[in-house]
């Protein structure tokens, strides 16, 4: 599907991070977006990408990305839409006025996932919260509008756990994640603190799983969330795994289930044809593994570039009803693959305001 | 306390693996015991102990046990007691041949930890379930006997449970566990499978830790062990980490409590005086963290000379009462130095049978 | 370029392996070979290769090979060319069984890599020793013969030495190498070995390192080797790093040259264009780093599809005249992928002896 | 030897960093110094250490020190000798300032090791370098002076060639360093630059090997240090190692010898009376392996209580004599262990100024 005779410039706030890199290694060969506008810090701006970035992927960065100055963050970005890879604290001022002055902000950044009127999206789950978006607009006065991806973590256990929501009812839910480091961003954490170690606490991490989770799973109506009732529980550890973050969870149904069914809701599970078209869709959201060991982080992050996520040892629990563990790529499909599927989805859905 | 005038001999069966060499390096300077006897698999009987066996710690051989010769496991050990760092297979087989020819066999192996009449123990939890000794020989009609110390997670996660057990009762337990390489034994597990991923399966290790502590926070009657009602589900995982096994861990109490009272339990926990006293007590049972991010394994395994339990974390869960991190020293307190405590307070109790 | 209507039948020797996975990972959309026959050793026999194997790559196994049932080594393969990922042994009897026979065979195995008659050959730097297989047929009456590719470590030693070698001469080297895990095959290293430390010691690595190189730059005569006459001295160790060898080189040149010359003479190296344009072939050879700190293993092997040798840090030697870093991808351009370019140039030139 | 009725009291320059704690957990049960001062940057000021300071060990802190508050370097500092594990920069400035005043300096930043009149020695090596402290207090018009300690990576090689050079000369050194990330400090590297990765720059490392080296193999007259004309070639590399610094290094001597001959040149190595005896001297110098695969860094290191080299692989070199594997514990006796064994033997010649 070609949405355009020409590709829509789109640009890049926080380029030089762990997540804006992956933004610009997934955009960088994109069919529908263009990368016109790179932003950075003050220590970053005025240089060129390739002097401002320790360009850290073994795809080589095409000459003309390499050469984009760093630009600050201004509402007078060259791009119709822009994906955000900020830190929270600098995306609250900038986002709002980014999506005032016009612009589609695809944001990462946890700013603005809980506020009432911002949809929190990942489109195989809930593409339906975009409907926040007109009241989003209406009651911000804004020409453009804000919309955003979860936390890496809470990605791949809303992606393990919809089709089982959706089947059986989902009434409880424990998940301990084992978290890798390109999570914490660059430099990030020390490995004084990680090599041979687990760091068992990341600041403000279970709050997001727990609440997202809820949003995730939960419903809209009159142009606000409605959380989803399931209690979770969660607890967030570092592990010394590059990429890929991995979950175990246990889940208490609503109606009891046998495996073979369980099995079955992840096969049953329908994506929209729109969404499954999408240039970033992956061809199986779920890999399903059957045998012990597995979904691993190093081996299984990859799976579908990154967008899928695995699910594996599904066995009974002795307290709820089903355990299981899951793996997500953190940066891909946990952040910027997330963000850019959404970007992808509003083009397709038409959900871009045409220029005037 | 010196027990008696001469130290009392003591054999190392399986004594170059892992848990063997640990054996050997908690017993090499040992106030009561002095290892006479290593025993080991046919490719290393006749050997000495320094040629048979990779020594893999800083801390040197004493010469004396590097000149010991591996012998078969036979029923003439030259020896009263004998630690039993066995595999399961062997430890079936073994195990009750000694203790039929009057050995006191503490063992390491899981054989015949679930055996209705053979002891669990740690003994700052349980000891009492050595009342179960008596019961054991007369049920076998066996000269020595079998007391058996638990898998190396279930002992950090009971340590944690146990005052909170005895002050506010148990409901339910969620554990993740987050294990160590040595766990696996050498050569164990490959590099390929663990270096910068995850190995979400182990074993039996599941239905170890949901059996055993529910053993050891369990009674004793009528020869017999009672199981605690707690419910409790686990799920394994192994870690790149050396040493040191930590879990992730919610807790629904019986009876609601403070996070304030929750410390208390600790704090106030009284462990029997002759067991502080024996030589391989730790000085502080629990390690109490109050910061986050603490315990972790690589920095807190050794403390108390990786016989203590630390505990961190405390803080409320949004299911059960309690979300709490552990970490273990998996083959000090959880396999070899746990054996040898149980050993001790056999001597200190005079429940070694004397000589005749 | 394609070479005939149908492509090829290959068979791979030692396929569950992890270099027999890597030859299966890249011959399975290969545009001129299709894999026919898969050989495993007798506990694989009879299975399927999904069954036999512990597939460890992201990338989704073809149906049509998964399925494949793993045979014995026989001179009745169905395949005209073979990929041998044997153990030394084993290919010492079999890879001669089937150059008699008539196959054609790409040795990945260092059983052959000496022999006098028989190519040691990286296509870029010596396809010219292609000319020993005419002497190796006629010598050992085979209808089939025998090339191989160098050690993995061997591989980007000279790879990174041969423009120096072309262009000014070079008289002594020593390399220090930091090797993957990978390298050591599956399971191959314990992790309880690698974990967190350093393991200097690969049997058999310094020699193969020593002679190799010199075969590798040697020249071709009345069909024999004539080893190039340079002095080099290698150190071996294995580190906790999943893939890519990394060498710190340094090197006496005949010819005194500046840094600048250095770099002109990895710009200026050329390759025929028949290599150039052989489907397994890298863009670029030479990726060539003029900042501090690269290459490094986890971020460059994967440069060009892991056929290129990254090359980085050359300065000034206080003591020879060169330093430098280089990094290979061990189990792509250093087993498999070597392997793969000298078939793919074997079937370009012709070499492939046509069916009668 | 008690040397004082009171231990000396001392302070720790630089005391929250990962030198800094080295040198409070060797102190804190020291039998002749008591720590009484801690400085720190203006950060940390004001707090106790226990507030300030990350400790990292399993040891506990003791009370006393965990109590002591953290101060400014001042010339006021309640002490009489001082342990700095400054940067250097700030070592540039704070040093001499308290030389003036009076201090001994037992000094383990790189700010004056290359000054013509301040010693810098390994014990064992260079004691006699300690002449120099009269030329300096003269030349410089001190009260105090500063001696310092060598670079951690220099430390292991130096006392792994010395035997050599005392007995057979040495003539030509290559070494190729993997350093352990604790040398870094702390944050220092982040786990995104190393994890399963190798560093291949350290800035300055190398010239500091080079340097040192022969500096520290050189002699002492008319008040200066004159190197020893050995050339020495090195690459210094970082890897995922925690603790301990490796070596692959190639000698060239200057009068030849066989192996047997250089093992004895390591048993034969006297060390002097007097220092032998200092409490933190190491029972052997020199941990000789003569099995492959030996030393490796986590093993190793901790041998003698950090204080050791440990030396194997001896093995003829291609193009020198002789190549081998040595580990050092670059926190111990590379920093923080270094510059107390100075500080010992300082106090035991009595080159300590006495109270007027």
């Amino acid at each position: 599907m070609q949405v355009s005779n020409s590709k829509m410039p789109v640009a890049i706030l926080g380029a030089t991070g762990t997540v804006g890199q992956r933004f610009v290694q997934l955009l960088s060969n994109h069919p529908w977006f263009k990368i016109t506008t790179l932003t950075g810090s003050s220590r970053s701006q005025g240089k060129t990408y390739r002097m401002a970035c320790d360009w850290r992927h073994s795809s080589p960065l095409p000459q003309a990305i390499q050469d984009l100055v760093i630009q600050p963050v201004t509402p007078n970005l060259d791009a119709k839409l822009v994906f955000s890879a900020l830190p929270t604290g600098v995306a609250k001022k900038h986002e709002p006025e980014l999506a005032k002055a016009g612009f589609v902000v695809c944001s990462n950044s946890s700013a603005f996932r809980k506020q009432e009127d911002v949809p929190l999206v990942i489109p195989e789950i809930n593409a339906d919260h975009f409907r926040l978006i007109s009241s989003q607009k209406t009651a911000q006065d804004w020409k453009g509008f804000i919309v955003t991806s979860p936390n890496c973590t809470t990605t791949g256990i809303v992606m393990a756990l919809k089709p089982l929501a959706d089947k059986f009812g989902i009434e409880k839910v424990f998940a301990v994640s084992m978290q890798a480091i390109s999570g914490a961003g660059y430099p990030g954490i020390s490995a004084l603190d990680i090599s041979g170690n687990i760091f068992p606490y990341i600041p403000g991490e279970e709050e997001k799983i727990e609440e997202e989770t809820r949003i995730l799973l939960g419903t809209i109506s009159q142009g606000k969330k409605h959380a989803h009732e399931l209690s979770i529980s969660s607890q967030a550890n570092r592990v010394d795994v590059l990429e890929g973050h991995t979950a175990s969870i246990s889940i208490q149904l609503k109606k009891k289930s046998s495996l073979e069914n369980v099995y079955e809701a992840y096969q049953d599970f329908q994506v929209d044809e729109d969404i499954k078209n999408l240039p970033s869709s992956p061809n199986n959201l779920f890999i399903l593994h059957k045998t012990p060991g597995r979904p691993q982080p190093r081996i299984d992050r990859d799976a579908e570039s990154g967008m899928a996520v695995s699910v594996g040892q599904i066995r009974p629990c002795s307290i709820f009803d089903l355990k299981m563990t899951t793996v997500i790529h953190n940066t891909i499909r946990g952040a910027a693959g997330g963000a850019l599927l959404n970007a992808e989805l509003l083009v397709s859905r038409k959900l871009i305001p045409s220029d005037e």
